[in-house]
């Protein structure tokens, strides 16, 4: 077991109608608002109303508009300096990961002098940043309990994710019937995320029987709730368990002590957004099992064999390369069974560009020093696997 | 899935020689410590030097001979005066859960004119606490990663759990080899006390597959890893691994969402260690089957069911009652094998002052609301077949 140094001071407030506790959570940091959303969903279910009813006494500025994949120019730099024109005391974000991402760059933004990009590039460490309060209304990047985001800038095909402790929210409402209206693309790219930040933390050289059953459930709650989550999507159950299974991903609890992966299947996939800006969560999808194919190995097979067995309830009693191979299998027919299409031809990616990106992903992300090294070859290799 | 309302802003630094960061970590709160200690056990293990040797440049007021159950007289008492005395900035609690757990009540009582005992026993609400700090040598409550402690007064046989937010620890460091000289007893004792957390939050009306995950991971880890520390009391991995699924205990994150339960286990043990002042952990693992073949019935079996498949995999084709008698035996003997005295007789206690404790817990612990209700004859029922 590692060493480890955690906190998250982050607020969860969870459940059906929470909202209602907006105004006095708000209130007691400050006034004036940057309301943030994306691209008018929060409209068409009626929390833009609801918010604002709920924050009549509040002075509010609103910045709409934010992607995914949310970019630095404009969303970035129009909300710094909205903050800055407008004295805001506190970034109310409303929507999903995106949303939140961009709203933490620019809390540290509005805290800070010179170009946002000097802290989002890690040039600079922000000292400081607006408090953050978010609404969460898509299950998946778990931004709302960790202290990361990420942003791409479409002119140097740069997505970076950058992580500061200054950047926790400092509360969350999560309610699950906000997501009750995401569709099934966006409810099955959201399981894949989520199940990737659990396979991020779970496929590593020294892990605790802890964390193992923590991940394990994780990935076994994320896969049944999201079929349930699919086959009705107003099941409340299995929105709120697939919607908390989430809120944990990336903040580090389930697997606080693991040894260090590198996040190898993050740094791919955000080469890909970044170049072709494709749905994250699919991206991650599809790289996965080729991913699990190429770094399987003498070495890395018997964390496999635990994996196939307590999570797809492979036979222990079969050869162990058999096991891993039935699990990355299993992998690859879940992802397919909730709709994710699973080549990159499907998502627009052909194989012009896989070197470039291979290239990019090798000098940026440093998976040189992941749980199983990968080289410049190695990654596209695993990218024209995936085509 | 229930609404919760969750935040645990305590940082944890984990691991061997993390102590190195005390220092700095105490300095940003305050130099006039009041350093909290218990029977100098912490002498033995070069504890208490290394302490006095990195806070040389702090002001450090001593308060130590804190028991086991620990005491509002003279232990609290004698810590609200020497902070109003000193002018105390922060406590450091060194030792178990009953050193924190008494620091707490000191930590509330020094912002406080009047008696401590108000806030103890939830007359008055503490506005304030004195920040805390604390080195934890034994696994087992969890009070370094919760707002709650457990106070007893000898003279009305009283031993309450009182929780607040403002009682969170600041930081709390967790290096497991100080826990390489816990003897078997207390190990096996601190063992039984945090399955009991898990089991308090497991056994429930509503829960969710990632909770029950959770709590099979943290119940298997447990059991796992403390019969690793018992075989070899210097196994690092298995000191680590047991000190943090412990340290999760009371925190709540095990079982987020899932419905109240009442802790019945703790109701009835806080009567039985108040009046004869048993070890705790041992307390709860003598309750804890007969509590079980207790409350067995149509209602509850399959919450049995689960968890003798999923902790102690019983074979899930047998009859549903056969395999929840078999989980009970099971947790029996767990206990049994890692050395608990398994009745009551054993740790001194008789059938004199049943009816006595009965009627104490059932005007005190509110378990006619827990998930099975408890009444006055229930309990002396349970103590009874506990003898």
């Amino acid at each position: 077991m590692q060493n480890f140094d955690y906190m998250t001071p982050t607020r969860l407030i969870f459940g059906k109608d929470v909202i209602g506790e907006l105004p006095e959570v708000l209130g007691a940091i400050g006034k004036k608002v940057l309301l943030t959303y994306g691209g008018g969903s929060i409209k068409k279910i009626g929390l833009y109303d609801k918010v604002k009813e709920l924050l009549k006494d509040f002075e509010i500025t609103e910045l709409s508009g934010i992607q995914p994949n949310p970019k630095y120019d404009p969303s970035v730099l129009d909300g710094v300096r909205l903050c800055k024109e407008n004295g805001i005391e506190v970034i109310l974000s409303v929507g999903g990961g995106s949303v939140l991402d961009c709203s933490k760059a620019i809390a540290a933004g509005a805290k800070y002098d010179g170009d946002p990009w000097d802290l989002i590039s890690y040039k600079v460490k922000a000292k400081a940043a607006l408090p953050i309060v978010d609404i969460i209304t898509l299950a998946a990047t778990g931004s709302e309990y960790d202290c990361g985001g990420v942003i791409s800038r479409t002119e140097t095909n740069d997505k970076i994710g950058y992580v500061d402790p200054v950047l926790y929210p400092v509360c969350s409402f999560l309610d699950p019937t906000y997501t009750f209206t995401v569709n099934a693309k966006h409810t099955a790219a959201g399981c894949a995320d989520a199940m990737n930040h659990i396979m991020e933390q779970y496929f590593c050289e020294d892990s605790t029987l802890l964390n193992d059953g923590f991940c394990e459930a994780g990935l076994k709650s994320l896969m049944v709730n999201t079929k349930a989550c699919l086959a009705n999507p107003e099941d409340y159950k299995a929105r709120a368990e697939m919607m908390f299974a989430c809120t944990l991903g990336c903040n580090g609890i389930y697997a606080l002590g693991n040894s260090e992966t590198g996040w190898p299947l993050h740094g791919i996939e955000h080469a890909l957004s970044a170049y072709y800006d494709i749905t994250h969560g699919e991206g991650l999808a599809i790289i996965t099992p080729r991913w699990m194919k190429y770094i399987l190995s003498e070495k890395t097979v018997d964390r496999f064999v635990k994996y196939g067995v307590n999570v797809f309830g492979v036979d222990s009693s079969l050869d162990k390369f058999e096991i891993a191979e039935k699990a990355i299998q299993a992998t690859y027919d879940f992802f397919v069974s909730i709709g994710i299409p699973m080549h990159l031809r499907e998502v627009g990616i052909d194989d012009s560009r896989i070197d470039e990106m291979a290239h990019h992903i090798a000098v940026n992300e440093g998976l040189e020093n992941a749980w199983v090294p990968l080289t410049e070859e190695d990654i596209a290799n695993i990218i024209r696997d995936s085509l």
